[in-house]
């Protein structure tokens, strides 16, 4: 399990090259939802989401096995950027696996910062295997995009920023956090409550996914099956062994938002607040405009902002 | 002409309606040109431009003859909208003069807000006598979006914000702001530069446009005649007399971008930084893309985000 010296070690390893996301207060939305309401903009991250943090915070934890054979992860598309511009600008090879089925825009971006792209198979299985063979075959470090502490420690800084950024202003703030595989929320539930027990942490995730919530019932790691749901980087059926072990403990409960709640919650981003966020980003205010938030401040982790739009 | 005076007044009496915008520092750029970059999101502003500002302060100014006869203004939208949503506030009527040829959105979104609107043909002289007309026939307070004292000084309270918001960092700050009318640009260089002469202040402008190239080498404000730019609220053919006044004298150089220029400036803030910002408030960019601002620190006035996009 990590400790919060692992997730200090994460935020100087990685503050070489990447800065602390800036933390906007909502004027539009207090005066909308009359609530205290941030945004912590993880879209102004290299590459437009946090993953940026857990790419170089496990190239770094490996840098010298890494320089030597380069390295492999697989991922939905915002992992997969992060880990390719984080593998370009430390000057080693990375390959990812991407499924047949993720967005050509997705596909193309990684390309373009420098990665061999793999297509594998639509399935999990598939996917692992896929990523797996490669792993043996060349040698490569393989990055875990969720289920590792090195993941959770680098998902953590987050947390970290959030304690410098608002101080005794975070006391008796609730904290909503977009999950899928579950490493940011642990990362940033066991960082920002180890510090200010006074906060709230829940997780957010699309009605049609709800691994999380199945699985605090089960006490286990639920595989949900298969599913769809706009918000494309929310799409894994089951949640990491190792951050659902944090997250038993640490957070506090979970919103389920429908599918027209996170489209409104986008084009809400686009239309009023003039910020580009992909709709797995948006599902913290998704929850907010739908009134299951009852707390009088709130910090939405806006995760990401990579979709393809025109004008 | 105006005084520090009449922008420290404006700052006050807006302040109860608007709150200074984010200047965000702009790393992802920084890596890119190599230069302190700066980017003030007027797009935070309620109705999404920096016109929210003037709109207040001419309201405001004439509060008791606007509550008893409403307010009428023209606009190509950007100025429509923050009027509109002004005097939805104020509690006052407001109608809005708008050319036949503005963008549907812009005329739906500032109906949304409550305005009535009118059209008009599309020249300079067919909106001027619709708009006359009806303030004659109405006794409606007619509001300037650029030439009078009370838009030049609600534009100069951004110029304050910057003192604030930077103290000592932004000695030796050039900062790039768009141009139409010439009234944020005005408000803007005789705020600043009266508090701290070490800045520098460029106007920029589409090739298409041109009026404050050709008007600083004529000394009087000239026509340019019609001409079409995507940047489509930096499309007055001249600027406005006061204004001018204090641009020769505050002003320091003038940047033409090309339409290409620009696109790709939008797209730039779409795609990488994850920032909705209409064309006419990426012109700052298009000029620093384009590599002809020489300057090490750099603040760009984003002016506005309001575009039409899909995703």
């Amino acid at each position: 399990m990590i400790t919060l010296e692992d997730i200090y070690a994460a935020e100087k390893r990685i503050s070489t090259y990447l800065n602390p996301t800036p933390l906007l207060y909502s004027h539009l939305l207090e005066q909308k939802l009359n609530k205290k309401i941030w945004l912590k903009l993880e879209s102004q991250l290299p590459t437009g989401s946090f993953k940026a943090r857990p790419a170089f915070n496990n190239i770094l934890m490996h840098e010298k096995e890494a320089k030597k054979h380069g390295v492999v992860a697989f991922s939905a598309g915002n992992f997969a950027q992060a880990v390719a511009y984080a593998a370009n600008l430390l000057g080693l090879s990375a390959t990812i696996v991407m499924r047949e089925n993720t967005s050509p825009y997705k596909i193309q971006r990684t390309k373009n910062l420098g990665a061999e792209v793999v297509l594998c198979g639509n399935s999990y299985e598939e996917r692992t295997e896929t990523t797996l063979g490669i792993q043996k075959e060349t040698g490569k470090i393989l990055l875990e995009p969720y289920n590792s502490p090195e993941t959770i420690a680098g998902d953590g800084t987050l947390g970290l920023e959030l304690i410098k950024q608002l101080g005794k202003e975070l006391d008796q703030c609730t904290i909503l956090v977009p999950v899928s595989g579950g490493g940011l929320i642990a990362g940033i539930a066991f960082a920002v409550k180890t510090l200010n027990p006074t906060c709230q942490v829940i997780g957010i995730q699309p009605k049609a996914n709800g691994s999380l919530a199945k699985s605090l019932q089960a006490g286990l790691c639920v595989n949900v099956g298969s599913f769809t749901t706009i918000a494309d980087v929310l799409s894994l059926p089951q949640m990491g062994e190792q951050p659902f072990e944090i997250i038993k403990k640490w957070v506090d409960d979970v919103i389920l938002v429908e599918e027209d709640e996170i489209k409104t919650a986008t084009h809400y981003f686009l239309e009023q607040h003039k910020l580009v966020v992909e709709p797995s980003g948006a599902v913290p205010l998704a929850a907010l405009l739908s009134d299951r938030v009852k707390a009088e401040k709130v910090i939405c982790v806006i995760s990401g902002g990579n979709i393809n739009i025109t004008w």
